[in-house]
């Protein structure tokens, strides 16, 4: 197999971070994120959001954070409500509903949800017979790669704010979603109570960055991750990557590198005839082939099968930090031989 | 400060991990614990276990372990039996409890259930209006450094078997607990159904593996784990840690590394004429100064306070795959100074 | 108000059960459902059933019947699946979430699911990043007062068995369910896995009885429905009243009067040009008046608005044991003299 | 067998909350406990305790209530505090737990919680790596017969109150208790944050009254006990009960019923020198007889074998609502003839 395309968590880390592992190798350091490296981290992360005001707690993992930050914020009866492809109600194995919550789905408009539903879904929900809604959830990028525009997130928050919801921003995928977007990062602190800056998926060992913007969701956070087995001894370890991640540009240099791959092969493939599921703007895209065409393709790459179509296949192609042109080149070299 | 004797997870990792994971940087590894380094890890614990059908799975901390295997053992109504000094009921912040079950204690005699007191409680719980006995929990070693025998576990898994009852061992600090006892690694596949041979507290970045012996148990445990938040993406993060550290003796090389320099301290302690707590063959253990003399050692040392008497304080030295036998001999040298 | 037609709870109980009660007044009786009228209750429903092998438990809710035989049921990372307007799913304020599982839904057809969705669901759903589909909840009246007839049934369950899928069918308005289908009682063991005859809809004062058929499902019942607060101190309450609804045929007959009341209605209805939202054969009807006639008739009756719909509205009348032929005459006097 | 001492619950209910049922078997209520009985019973309870601005919601057990009350008020890190012989640790078959939330225990005096016991927990529980203490749960009388003076329940809210915890009583003999104590009705809403009054222990068919008198407490309540299954369709069942209850004294008068043949018996017992294991004012009261003495008792009564000693057993003797005078001198007279 030439290369996997599967998804962008393939590659361990990027050089410099284990370099900043390597680096404090013989240091001795405070446990469970109370360590110098996670405190530098953390400013680094503020001053980039030109926000001190902000908790930041580190994580392992993006299922662990979600359901951390949602039983948090949620009181027992509540419901979070999310897009019916997004990742907590498709993809995490019942893990939100593990803490006891209800994620209350809406179809969405490409994979993001609008106001206009969530109006209709708290119209709908009235009385103590049904669940309240407590918080809505989306990610940036979504789960089929769109993104939110700044208006849309904008609206969406205003439109919480207005009737006691939360909002959340599961941020996977957050550095490619920003570079695809006209989000910056430093506006984030206005358009969301909550949300979780991904570092698994852009380049890191493991560890994600959850950021209360919100006051009156803060306190106590420290207990709920113990309570929810998301508290790490060696907390430095994720701080010590996003250290390294902040302290220049890392961090938003990974995504945007990621989208211009995925765009090159975007472009590529339009220009080869290959139809292409959706629209998407960052480092996941969906061409689609025949089904013989896939069996080929998988002799040679390795991807995820997307959605089987009548005679068809939607594929998912996924660049990656480490994703070089050259392997994109040759896989659009090796397509053109397939398709002649 | 010239050196934290506070816990066994102050240091990075053991460089040969650290190397492992730097020769590994430039492949591309299948997610979620599916990858050739994971495969590895796994047949080379089996091996070492002579043990061929246990089912391996690895998680990235302790409490996720433990809060993974009880709530996948037992039934809504059924509850796991402790010690009271047990991590699961003082130190992980109600995470059994937040899983649905209850952390039904016992005494315990230096940190260590007996049968007698086992027996007891199965004789007070007979009907529905209490909860059921389903497992007992014990680590390997105790939060207070002892150890179990290989008599005493044996006699335990006795009575748990004949009485429908699974025995799990939380091995946080299974390397130093085996060190110290008459138990070999492989003895234990016949002593429990099921235990977790812990990396992070043992020179690995984070990581932990959950061994299965039971066949009964293992059924859809992957689900499981991705349920409770355990699954990572890349789990060949700690796959590579575990490989190189099974490939030859270097994880239980480690233990006997603390207990040794633990030893040291402990008998040079005793010569001084200082007193200890408990009578702890493993790398913790609990020397007991006047309060004036703890204040004068913490502008030296770091470390835990364990437990204030009267007028003197029980405190913790720990050491690690790290400490040296140049900074154990310093300490005892700034305590003689101290007690002159 | 002359009358509410809004449920079929809004009668204390049947005075043949309350009677019953009267008489047993004097009486001591066991606690917990360990009496001699709940022991009665039970012989009566199996010898209806004609099953001598199943588990009777009573209860006092239909959430709590729900919520303690789902959890029971399901393993932490499993999803019971319902029909997307299934109680349990819109109406229960999240109280099976609340015990850790996932409601997975599938829109159905006419309130009732087919085998064909439930399929496809289970093809969609094939590895450990989803929820394992572990049973199927069903209700007999559906929500919107549809039945399965007994093909149905049998194909459904037939589908379940061959995949490893419990069948539950909520039976809060059993009665009226089964006199409006071809499905008699003493089948019901053949097609479903655990059932609950619901009480407090069908003329009780309150309760439930929850029924296994499936001997896998039977043990330690009583220990789950402690866990979840369901047992009642004084079980005999439920029993005695179970003991006189199944003596003879009061139960059915129950439910046969509400559904010739029901049709009663809805074929004046139709004679007299209202719509109905659904072609409901049991006590639940869905007339659709313009909204002012909505108004004028809620001065005279109570009753649910069920569905808005541009300028009309779908409402619900419910037929209870209590209710009487010269009420719905006079209702429908009322209506015709609206409509003019 | 002459008659059961077993429990509390063994008689239907007082003939006088019967008499009320049979009186509004005509009529049609609301639903889910906004009917007009409801209505009546909350403000006949509201007058006695004098306190127009307490919250009050009629569920059917004590299990239920405290499980609805407690998960209500904790956060998912937080635990509940309780004597170790408290009916949520030892008699709810891990309901509590059910909900997530750790039963924190102490051994208590008398069955009885003191300040200095829960200020000695709290300093214990200094971080996020243990539970936070959230509140209190007491019961009155507790489940040894004892019961809280004034004094010690105001030193205990006071305390409570200045160190951010909540205080629970368990009411489910709540009038016992009080008919024991020097606690008035009217002051307990200075005493406590929430209570419920127990009625399924005191002459009900079943049904309990929580009461909230902290504003802090008492959003949302009705969403949560839906979502615990805990709902009553027909409310108005229980809210009969206790308008029936609450009229004029029965509620109080039953109580007081109780405990004087209690009392009767006690003294009685003590006169023919049997020893009691407890000073218990209340209903409850625990003789200690020989092996044999027990043996014989059981042929002629049922009660409880409470507690084995050497060659002696511990029983108990609850009295009832229905308890008549002539069966307890039976008794006295038949435990003359059986130690002589």
């Amino acid at each position: 197999m030439k290369y996997s395309f599967k998804n962008d968590y393939s590659e361990l880390c990027h050089p410099e971070l284990l370099d900043a592992l390597q680096k404090a190798s013989n240091e001795q350091n405070a446990g469970y994120g109370l360590d110098k490296h996670s405190d530098a981290a953390k400013n680094l992360i503020k001053e980039k959001l030109e926000c001190d005001q902000c908790d930041i707690h580190f994580v392992t993992g993006g299922t662990q954070a979600n359901a951390s930050v949602i039983s948090h914020i949620l009181r027992p009866y509540e419901a979070v409500l999310s897009c019916s492809t997004g990742h907590i109600n498709v993809h995490e194995t019942g893990a939100i509903e593990a803490t006891g919550h209800k994620v209350y789905t809406l179809p969405g408009i490409d994979g993001k949800l609008t106001v206009a539903e969530i109006e209709a879904a708290l119209k709908y929900h009235q009385d103590e017979h049904m669940v309240k809604i407590g918080m809505v959830y989306i990610s940036q990028s979504t789960e089929i790669g769109t993104v939110y525009n700044k208006a849309e997130l904008k609206a969406l928050y205003d439109f919480c704010k207005e009737n006691h919801l939360y909002l959340y921003i599961d941020g996977a995928r957050l550095s490619s979603g920003l570079a695809a977007s006209d989000v910056d990062f430093n506006q984030l602190k206005d358009l969301c109570d909550v949300m979780y800056i991904g570092g698994t998926k852009i380049g890191m060992l493991s560890g994600e960055a959850i950021v209360f913007f919100n006051d009156q969701l803060k306190s106590y956070f420290r207990y709920h991750i113990k309570n929810k087995g998301a508290m790490l001894a060696k907390g430095y370890v994720v701080g010590i990557q996003f250290e390294a991640a902040f302290k220049d540009d890392l961090y938003f240099k990974m995504g945007r590198h990621e989208n211009e791959l995925a765009g090159f092969l975007s472009n590529e493939l339009k220009e080869l005839g290959i139809p292409l599921l959706s629209e998407s703007p960052t480092n996941q895209i969906f061409p689609i082939f025949s089904k013989e065409q896939v069996k080929k393709l998988q002799e040679l790459y390795a991807f995820e099968i997307w959605e089987p179509m009548e005679d068809k296949i939607a594929i998912r192609f996924v660049t990656s930090w480490a994703t070089t042109k050259e392997v994109c080149i040759e896989l659009i070299e090796d397509i053109k031989a397939l398709i002649q």
